[in-house]
């Protein structure tokens, strides 16, 4: 008997599944049980083009199947919204802890759920964002802006990017604005010789947007105050990025009992 | 009757002094009642140069007749450590809620205060940094750690400073060290080619100072894992920078009743 | 005889006139003759709040009277635009070289100024800024936006600004304008779902205008390309920062016998 | 007729050829002719695994065959430095202009090529360094060590690299050497209370090296004196960044009739 805990990866294909693939394969005390996939059932994974290496894990194309026929501890699932509520009710009936890293719960499923784990007494972790560091940034800064009353937001990616500002600028500022009055930054008089030169506002704070080729995913906050900055700064280089939270997740599932949404509440 | 906080100050004329003078004549909820000078008894504090604005102000050389004489609720003492202790133990006897911001305490001084505030009932606040920001960094840093495994503090100052690394730096390192084990950080054989290219070792982690003319006090801690890297940053550029630290400690001991010893337990 | 540099300084009590003071009297190879002031006509320097160790250094109040009694070689001019235009006149009438760090001469002021060295064989340099630093963040940007097609610029200040961008930014986009055509930079398809994201266009480059209590004066300038990012930033904490191009530019006037105007022109 | 440039790349299924081949392929007035490799003679590019896409390109194995059966204009060598030299000289004797990105080239051998560029009266372009943005570092940070006494060097890296400094700091610190006096930076009587705090010495100027899982490869050259700092920032994130330099190259070899060794020789 060891003490590995045993899992099962929904979605093994996928971007951000492959690199969870990766993560189980290579952590010591993990062990890949089996995955889910929406084809290729009865086959290895290891017949599949870039898992060759990857030995003795069945494919399911049925979730409740194959819970039935593994003693799994969590189930990682990384696939869309719709399957990922599904998925996530599976597998605590068959007492197995969800880590799901999707986005699109309604806050009914988030209520089904919650009320799930509370029967089951078992623990489960939906994460919109599982970049621990770009978490651990949104955390801090909204600390810091109940000693700070001012903050700008300069967020940069690269020239690809559609919108502005991006999603992870918006979280950060909704979750500063939790926690401060609104406040109109910047000198009461101050105007625009070239319009659009202080950014977005946003209840009162500036949100900047850089697009440049050559970057990837970085965002700075900045705090001020009489002779003093604080600057908290997240820079992504690539998908990897997301596998210490997925690790953290399956880490702390198993010793939760109740349900948690987002990454933020289990960091202390 | 108003709600105002009323404040004595211990050694106006340094330069923490002066800035908490300043601080306090200008926060509207806060009133300087008196303050505490080893010279300059049965004066005025407008006599005094720089501050001649500041009215109605008396000056005792005697913490305890200033005591006796006023209605206070709060000593904010930035004096020397010996004369800290003694202050600090003579305002709780009053009544009155020290905030102290000097070095120095022994071991048996924080429990006789701690005793002390125990007894009376009263907070108390003793606080080696005021600058909120630096003692965010720390506290940050402290979290952060217990996500990344790898750390590097880079802190930068002007060239007169005669220590390296910086005293910052170093508290910084012990924080970060109380929360992890022990790592010899980069490859395991790095080599060096210049002597001392990689820095400081401190329980594995690397400690890098720079030197320049130009640079006031900057410090930032650097966390890597695959794919990122999270960053967190203290720039401070002259010493109102600790004025905010003061300010949140007068507030915070108000609704306090026990002993704390550093900012960062104020913060939350 | 020695070989230092003979200097009048015309607008000693000003702010930049005062460190102009600080540079001359530290600086080994040069010597203060005199001090041109509107007004302490027959007192020396030393006679003036703030300059009481300055020794034997007379004030007149009439430039060309100052001229005839001393035997200098260059004026140092921060008055005003207007008395600095008749001060480098009359400068260059004595033979002695004006170098003047103040904006607003029109075109043919400057023709007039350039056939006046022309005629004297003399050098003579007018510098709008004379931070060494920020001229040089011009210059390599300049010759950057060569190579790099994309370019964003952040500028940073205290929250007492009233213009945003600062002139700084706005002079580094005209000259990167200069030599590149005009792009229209980000994704063709790019939205703002908060107005203002995207910052303040130049041509098609992005200015970005951070204003923050505790910030002093800052800039980067940001190049990108695929797979790499080129920064060139400028800090300045204080006015100290112009000294070192005052310095720079008295040693250089001594050598030209031409016209000079902007800093950038003498750094090679 | 066309006004494209008709290039050969010799080393295709190298990191940096197969970079190459896909600028050539998407510069619009590039034009591929062929590629030299040490296999596969007579097949076609579109054979090769990660080409399919790329038409009518045959593979030599021969580079006078190669010449001789084609009218091209520059060659682009990505292969090793013994290669190099005798494909240099093969082009210049074709009257060919090579584009070389290897190092190791020994006095003699650059001497020889200078003697063949000016018989044949041809461009040739040595460089050991193709990232246009750090070659833009080191160019800038020789121009403003002319300016500033004082700089420290802080690169950064991903922590499987073995030497501490890079290769690219010690090169930065030897070109501002050049035009610098040694200088003992920092307090003359500064001491480390860690040892290596103060980072590697070079002629006086302080070298600091930092590695951490997640960065990729980063270098920030720091320049101070009074009241300022000037910052030159170098971010390389993946090997794309190496052919903005390729580009460059090409276009300049087509104008010149000497020999350059280093891009920093044609960025003016």
């Amino acid at each position: 008997m060891d003490n590995k805990v045993k899992i099962i990866i929904a979605g093994p294909r996928g971007r951000m599944g492959s690199e969870a693939v990766k993560l189980v394969n290579t952590t010591e005390h993990f062990e890949l049980l089996a995955v889910i996939d929406h084809k290729h059932e009865g086959q290895m994974l290891s017949d599949l083009e870039g898992f060759h290496h990857i030995n003795n894990v069945p494919i399911y194309t049925d979730l409740e199947k194959c819970l039935q026929s593994t003693n799994s501890d969590v189930l990682i699932d990384l696939t869309t919204p719709e399957v990922g509520m599904y998925h996530a009710k599976t597998a605590l009936h068959y007492h197995v802890r969800p880590v799901v890293g999707t986005t699109g719960f309604t806050p009914s499923d988030l209520a089904e759920l919650e009320r799930l784990c509370q029967e089951k007494n078992l623990g489960c972790i939906i994460a919109p964002n599982f970049a621990i560091g770009a978490v651990l940034m949104m955390k801090f800064s909204q600390i810091a802006a109940q000693y700070f009353n001012d903050v700008e937001i300069i967020e940069m990616h690269h020239d690809q990017k559609l919108d502005a500002p991006s999603g992870t600028a918006v979280k950060t500022a909704e979750m500063i604005s939790a926690v401060r009055e609104s406040k109109k930054q910047g000198h009461p008089n101050e105007k625009e010789t070239l319009a659009g030169a202080r950014g977005a506002d946003y209840t009162g704070m500036h949100i900047h947007s850089v697009r440049l080729p050559g970057l990837v995913a970085h965002q700075q906050v900045l705090f001020g105050s009489e002779g003093q900055t604080l600057t908290i700064r997240h820079d992504s280089y690539n998908r990897g990025s997301f596998m210490s939270g997925v690790k953290v997740a399956v880490e702390k599932v198993m010793k939760l009992n109740t349900f948690v949404y987002g990454l933020e509440n289990i960091l202390e």
